[in-house]
């Protein structure tokens, strides 16, 4: 999906949102459980609940990975499900050297390889620009780079002092910026600090960011619309626990459509002052 | 596999070597391609044929997961095919919050839950410390953490002075050394200049370094020893395409082998003269 698309689809429905499916076989309702694949069916009901109020669903690659086969199997399958005018972000971090970058890319975007085609995949820079480059080759799709997490271990490596001007994490957004354009990269900028937002957009004004950890890690959607947006929206506010896990009974699919609801509708207030 | 067993088996073998399996369907030989899983069918015969040479095998995930779900068989079978007495580390770059981290070990480390339990995962360390540490938690497991790698990118973030006196990687082996011990971390360290070693020693006397880019990517056997080497070895060197792709013919696995013993000699003397 291309950027003209996804700010029409944010002006469409009015929403911002993004659906975290970091589904987790413990976590899901007991009666699913005698399904067949009881992780692609949950997934399934969530986004026929959900896809109205969303413009995204990303899908944490972990969640997958660590049921082996069975959960390569569950994650291709939701790929094909997910609605072709949400915006698919393959939630992997992943970033190794050009040739292997090349072959990750292929993963997640070519679909005759892997039987998957996300929009875009999450990037970890620490291996700079041909760790990254591979996956802006692909027309309409995104590397989403990791710059500002919203976790504990932020703190580490992130707001080094890179430059007398500049701590690591803007280092980061100045340097992968040139890598492509902001139709083919994004941001992931962790939400627990709103007036982060300001200093981001110093240094991207015009990229769109993914932002984790608005509800279940702290962040503010206010905050964070406040400091972050720009004309386009320019943001992508991920839930995950907070609407998949709304409701571990029968009706956990109701309860995610209206928790997600009840987010679309505070968001459709936003863009409305825009 | 714990730190003793490892050198024993170093000590036994005379030799440091780590084989690369970046198994590209596109380039094993033609003749392997009408087998049920040419991927596996090539791996099988490499490991016959190396495994008397080479102390452990690297298995760079990203050319699995381009292949989709038969990727991830090939993936799992060559893992099941490892022999026991060589330590296997999964390359898969892999870092995320604590959570997500948490399902990345499993995937990597837990048997029962993806049918895999390799001795090491390569982990990225861009988002600090809950990134890593979950894989931390498994008895005789590692985690090998990125600090200088030997591509073109390596430029872009590792080199950033940090603090006066260190660098980015430098920053990030004095940090993750205190999050676990040399009993399961291990650093990547490229070789394309041996003399950076100098400096790596400094801050990890002790660990263990796994050391890609000899021989295709140019680095020099003799200096990575020379200035990298500890009491212990402390080194494991991979190669991959140098030993894999050695011929692309029916001896394919002669070959490999022949590559693999020639390397193998050399660091007999090497360990000779420590």
């Amino acid at each position: 999906m291309n950027r003209k698309k996804l700010i029409e689809q944010i002006r469409l429905k009015k929403s911002f949102l993004c659906i975290g499916l970091d589904t987790d076989i413990t976590k899901i309702p007991a009666h699913l459980l005698d399904t067949e694949d009881p992780v692609f069916e949950f997934n399934k009901q969530i986004i026929d609940a959900t896809k109205e109020y969303c413009v995204s669903y990303k899908i944490n690659t972990a969640f997958y990975e660590s049921r082996g086969l069975a959960g390569w199997k569950s994650l291709i399958d939701t790929w094909n499900y997910l609605p072709k005018d949400t915006f698919s972000i393959a939630d992997a971090k992943r970033g190794d050297i050009g040739n292997t970058s090349e072959m990750y890319a292929k993963a997640f975007f070519d679909q005759e390889s892997s039987g998957m085609s996300f929009d875009s995949v999450t990037v970890a820079p620490y291996m700079g620009t041909d760790s990254v480059k591979p996956f802006l080759k692909f027309k309409d799709k995104w590397a989403i780079i990791l710059a500002l997490t919203s976790n504990e271990g932020s703190k580490d490596f992130q707001f080094l002092q890179a430059d007398p001007e500049n701590k690591l994490f803007e280092k980061v957004i100045q340097k992968a910026a040139d890598w492509g354009s902001n139709e083919n990269i994004m941001f992931v900028v962790g939400a627990t600090r709103g007036d982060a937002f300001l200093t981001i957009r110093k240094h991207a004004p015009n990229h769109f960011l993914l932002v984790p950890g608005v509800g279940a890690q702290g962040g503010s959607l206010a905050d964070v619309c406040k400091y972050g947006m720009n004309k386009d929206c320019g943001l992508l506010i991920n839930s995950s626990r907070a609407v998949i896990y709304a409701s571990s009974g029968h009706d956990f699919a109701q309860a995610a459509r209206e928790e997600a609801r009840k987010v679309q509708n505070e968001m459709a207030i936003i863009l409305e002052a825009m």
